[in-house]
């Protein structure tokens, strides 16, 4: 397929944008990188790119022009899963999304899995603070559950490993940094990680490294700008939950 | 694409379930329909189907059997809108997934917005009964502001407009009906519906009839099952609420 210009608006720190990132790496896809920062947004960005104002968001087509100054005349499109699937499906030989129609059910009711239950479950727990440590850990037991004995989701790499590998990465990240919605140094975090990581888990955990250890997760993953962005997070939580 | 015995286990009533019906039927696929009691589900569903005991499901490939004696030897799949995807995948003649990987990326972000927006609005308003005529008024905007000035959400009928025809419908039904979270026969139903229905709305109903007036979704909608339904669902939340 012939592509046109592709222009991704992302940020190092958002595993949703990552998600796109490995995607894109995966199809060896020429494209323009752009960071948006998230602490101070671009005026045009909204306005031009993506009326939600997040990322990650995609300019497709149109002319060749500066990222910072997009063209009204390309197509601006969104919401990481819908990307990774036209990221897909520009890119088939990518091999992202497999061929035979029920891995692709598979992979597919695998990201819904970690849509509407691990979602959900690791903010409450990472995040708001109101989470239940037993309800992550019966969270990541039910996408333990959708794992084969070995290897990745539907056994080839596929848009199922995206979706979930940019959020494993970071839970690891913070927690073994003892950060998130808790009082500093208190240790919550490498607590709470140890929890998640019992024996009965295990499968994931190793799964887990697998994802990480893929080159195109890799290239696409910055642990210090994720620790530098969960301090300031964590630090303004703080601030306004104990005044300290 | 050769395709293997496929049974669909479904309910008329149910809109998620509706959806894969649709698809079949623009498909022209051969299978085997078995409708769910979901007042009294038959004791093999959850454990030889659906674990989540929810319509609708696939049983895709094995030996031919009974639909009430499922093979353990064929692929169970379910969540609606990643089997109207498969059915798709199967059925590439059936045209419901664009070609352009752009106008896929829009019919998703479509779905997303049902998913996101439109469902949850709906559900407080016309199920749970907390909900806000004014914001679901404005999910139903968002969803219309996604709209082409005339015909399907794409262009042509794609999986888009599979997924919110039978909502809009049941919605047209129930609350013309008065049939919903409220006194019976308070007209509260018929006064939503007012509401909903209000000049600045007029595209979302004017495609809602257009959709309505698809083969395939004619084909799959029963009005009456839908009513009987709501009554029996919605007198029991007045007895449980009111003890009326
Ligand atoms: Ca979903």
């Amino acid at each position: 397929m012939t592509t046109k210009q592709l222009t991704l608006y992302t940020a190092r720190i958002c595993p949703y944008a990552q998600r796109t990132e490995i995607a894109l790496a995966e199809a060896k896809a020429k494209f323009t990188r752009y960071e948006i920062d998230l602490q101070n947004k671009p005026e045009w960005y909204a306005p031009k790119v993506n009326p939600a104002s997040k990322v990650p968001a995609i300019a497709y087509g149109g002319p060749e022009v500066p990222p910072d100054q997009p063209s009204p005349e390309s197509v601006k499109l969104n919401e990481s899963l819908v990307l990774v699937e036209f990221i897909a499906d520009l890119y088939p030989e990518s091999g992202i999304l497999p061929k035979d129609p029920v891995l692709r059910a598979k992979a597919r009711l695998f990201i819904d899995a970690v849509s509407t239950k691990y979602s959900p479950a690791a903010f409450k727990a990472t995040h708001s603070g109101d989470g239940d440590p037993e309800a992550f850990v019966q969270a990541l037991e039910s996408l333990q559950a959708l794992l084969p004995p070995k290897g990745f989701v539907v056994g080839e790499f596929s848009i199922a490993d995206i979706a979930i590998a940019p959020f494993l990465a970071r839970l690891e990240v913070t927690l073994s940094n003892d950060l998130g919605p808790w009082p500093a140094n208190s240790g919550e975090g490498q607590k709470l990680l140890k929890t998640l990581q019992q024996p009965k888990l295990a499968r994931l955990w190793e799964y887990s490294k697998e994802v990480q250890s893929r080159p195109s997760f890799i290239a696409t993953f910055d642990k210090d700008v994720i620790i530098k962005g969960a301090e300031r997070r964590f630090k303004a939580f703080r601030e306004q939950k104990y005044g300290a």
